[in-house]
């Protein structure tokens, strides 16, 4: 198919992912990640984020969330998060399914909570009647293709450990923040404060794989029953690992990402010279955010699929990714200019 | 690693299944599904067991067993199973954390249950106090590597309809089972009067990826939401469903696990020459349980992975996949000789 | 203790409850609703609500809105709710646990939702990644004291079935509700498009018991499964189904709710007196909402119990309840003021 | 209604109970446990078990079970108990849904579990495809109506520390042991070893109520939330207190056991003499258990209630209560000798 804008989960296996897996298809390997290939890949994580860490690889970013949210919850817990957050939008209620939780939904300014907006939440304590708040989570990429700088981050975490609450981010696109916040994983994850961690490698060339980082060991004791239970145990594992490791080789995730926030910016530069089209929100990362005339919708999707953000704003999305091609984008930006 | 006899899923991917990856690998695809390679593998399915079904794509075992058990029932029904099934023994809890439902082990005998067994669950209906029957659930093959026969399964179904229960069916190995039953899958599946089906690939020859086949596709309506929700939605399903494709294709899971059955065959004539060695169930597929002098284990163990299965019997098993080479087996039976 | 104003529930047991409770004490009785009483309780609401309903007791308020959300909703359903509802505050998350179903808060006007707020949740249907809105509950009495008219819940189940949804209404104070709209219960539930009612005995003079009401008894053919496994099922029913009878004979629900609610104005009448008392909501029913000087909050409460509601307004909460007396009134009022 | 034989649950309220109710009801008091009469209860309880205790009043049997495992279990864990069990046959799998755990029956010999049975699940520790075993659960009395010794009850809380698990007992009918032990509450459960306790009321003259008594105090850091999140905090709940102190005073829970006991014993005599029917379990407690020619249950259940235990054996279960008279043992004797 047509690469298109609709999510960077269309797009396909970066060779040097797929020849990864090649690689590691010889003889037999004990199964659920006691191999070695999963003991590399486990090295490689502690060299990015330092040797106290655990992790744990699953199938996918809901399978990662709730992995993470479920070690640092009981059931009486509330998880305060932003109202678009994908575990709030996007994963059809697994996280109260499977933790049995209180999601509360915070407002957004430019895709981003703050201390102003969590505060409200946090209150009610030893209250029996209260769900108990235990964890802020937030995403970085946001949903919104905005970043939270280390500062903003900074300020959360502080904020939840003075309340005796843990921090999880949602990295489903975290190469992508690295690269545009120019700085190591670390600087914006363990360093800033953040507690555990979902490192996406699905949305920047990896076949399947996340990977959930714990930055305190000792919370994880319960972790492998709970990934088993949450049936995101693979059986291959050492299939996810050497993909992590290609991910890792030579900075292909760096190399992916910085390529397709590249994409992303030139799409906007594109787009901002049409006249009817309004840019809605800062392109930092992959994903432009725009409004756009309601009736050119369906004739632009009829060649390019992409989503529909804000039916009522008449306001899209549109995502680029690794192997988004510049030829891609200038041809879309000279369509949207065709139609309006 | 070399290869052992742990289990099927520590073998590889089978080069055609490789070889399917990277050709889907082309361009963009609408994820979760909506792809046309998704639509074909679909197609095939039906093809395999009539176009009156609803198939869905997981990544593993457990969540393609968890997938088929919430569709069909509610929190305060009960599941009844063999006191050796997967569900009951392998998933960590998965079905009961996930369905609220109650698992009710029947004794098996040469690893299957009938009749006999689970009439003694068949009570309480519409007695609100009890969970309410609602799924009988088989392993073909069994976990101790038997086959129901037709009759036997028909057996079953015709019990479970006649009170309005459904039939569930791991098959987890399902191909090892038409291969010894030299019939084709509908013909012990959906024509024998089974409701739900995990069809496994994972274990022979796949990289990962399962499907639930719903024969009653009216029952299916939620299952959708179930699936994401229980956290197996895989959205870049395509390189799923390009690896059931050439499952089917040329049946090369005929090939497969006919010559992982015959393997284990071997393995069982090879011991059966070893006085001291018991095989202690018929080898129908790709098991081999044995009795074996218990001071022998860790020595066999140190070059040849596999599990013991009852410790207390000196009980092993051993496994062989569609990798699986004579030469291994007749090394292995002779490391075997050379320690009684 | 002295009388206070924390809550309806800090107040005892209407003495003719009592003496229906002895009354019931005779002989045996068929256990968990089998009985005459219980029937005769059931007879009794299908009086008050039509004969189209299905009628379950249970323990308390918890269990009442948990039983009616369970019944209509599957885990992958969202409850969309008032911000300050019972629900989503102070039932420590038993909805998302029992349930499995995403609460959606609507931010509130005078303590109610209006189709404006709830119509942003109104969308996603059939899209798997989304939680998908199947009920939208209301309390009458709001949980600030206030009241939806008759229009007002109109406008909300018009909208919910427009769009598929039940409503679910919290009636913990529907006595109140009746008095202060001078209306049957019956004219502002069923006669209005609510689906399923939690109709509360215990905060207006009964020892303990709920009812949760269903208009639409098709739906309900799983309910008594859930009551039992939800662990609502009272195994001498007959006790709770008595003081029901008493509940509504002679109108004692109607005496309860009348003097409450009369108690809760004339503290409003009293506290407007006195400059620096700023009462913040409209008193429909039996509860006073008050900015009072946050220095005299905690004199105030060493002789009377009761809540603050807001710490950062200085906003408190003072209900009334069927035993409240004049006397208790003008005595708190006069401590206020001389505090003041 | 006639006093028959169904359960113990069909009786009424001891007069002294509802004495206690009546003298409870007098003003307001703080909600929720906060009351003095709910503190006077607990030291009750500290004087029967000892200061290093915590306890927490629940409405019923099934919540008092399931606060007690939840408090003390993951949802990856396992609870092994009989076959017989209330958790198992009688909930309606609610222990599985709240906490998610897996239970695990062991055949009973004689309505009891003993360490032969149970030691079959104690393996898979540490291995997270399984289930962790983490609780034992005996019934005391047991469902048969027999009673487990102290030795048997060491001999299982032994096994169960050996191996790092806890030891629940559901005494929905411990005072009845008691008495048939003659020995004090403490010396068969905290004394022998047990951790955690359903102390049951409603089954011997109490209205309704239970008491979790946890003796292990630093467990329950969690179990308030986990009460208000099952659903089983009581608003008023002073007045289930109230009906402890009066089950304690004057030894009213003996009084109570001791007649139902003697009953039960006179029921068994009487019923011996008869020739055609057969006692199916020692009668220790308040519970005959007979093998009756089937002819004749439907004209015995036509004037005196009960169950059928076991329809293929025709055996029934007889339940006496402190409210059963002698007469009413005597004819029932009668009019079962009058029809075999």
């Amino acid at each position: 198919m047509k690469r298109g804008f609709a999510s960077d989960n269309n797009s396909g296996i970066h060779p040097e992912i797929l020849r990864a897996i090649d690689s590691a298809n010889e003889g037999h390997a004990v199964g659920y990640g006691g191999d070695p290939v999963t003991e590399m890949a486990v090295q490689r994580f502690k060299q990015e984020f330092g040797e106290d860490i655990e992790v744990f690889f699953v199938f996918n970013g809901t399978g990662a969330n709730v992995l993470g949210l479920s070690t640092l919850t009981h059931s009486f817990n509330s998880v305060i998060c932003a109202d678009t957050a994908h575990i709030q939008t996007d994963e059809c209620g697994a996280p109260e399914k499977f933790t049995g939780c209180k999601l509360l939904p915070v407002e957004t300014i430019k895709g981003k909570i703050s201390p102003v907006g969590i505060r409200r939440y946090l209150h009610g304590f030893d209250f029996e009647h209260h769900s108990q708040p235990k964890i802020i989570s937030i995403s970085q990429v946001t949903e919104l293709g905005t970043l939270y700088t280390v500062e903003e981050i900074r300020a959360i975490t502080d904020l939840a450990h003075e309340y005796g609450l843990y921090v999880h981010m949602d990295g489903a696109r975290l190469a992508n923040a690295a690269v545009a916040l120019d700085l190591p994983f670390r600087a914006f994850t363990v360093d800033a404060g953040v507690d555990v961690l979902s490192f996406g490698g699905t949305k920047n060339g990896m076949m399947m794989g996340e990977a959930v980082v714990f930055f305190n060991p000792e919370l994880t004791k319960n972790t492998k029953y709970i990934r088993k239970q949450s049936m995101q145990l693979y059986s291959k594992m050492r299939f996810v690992s050497c993909q992590f490791l290609a991910y890792f080789n030579d900075e292909l995730w760096k190399k992916n990402a910085t390529h397709s926030n590249k994409m992303a910016r030139l799409l906007e530069q594109e787009v901002k010279k049409i006249p009817t089209i309004q840019i809605t929100q800062e392109v930092k990362a992959n994903g432009v955010f725009a409004i756009v005339p309601s009736k050119i919708i369906p004739q632009l999707q009829e060649k390019y699929f992409f989503y529909v953000w804000d039916e009522q704003r008449s306001e899209v999305r549109w995502m680029t990714s690794f192997d988004t091609e510049e030829e891609d984008i200038i041809n879309f930006a000279a369509l949207i200019k065709s139609l309006v």
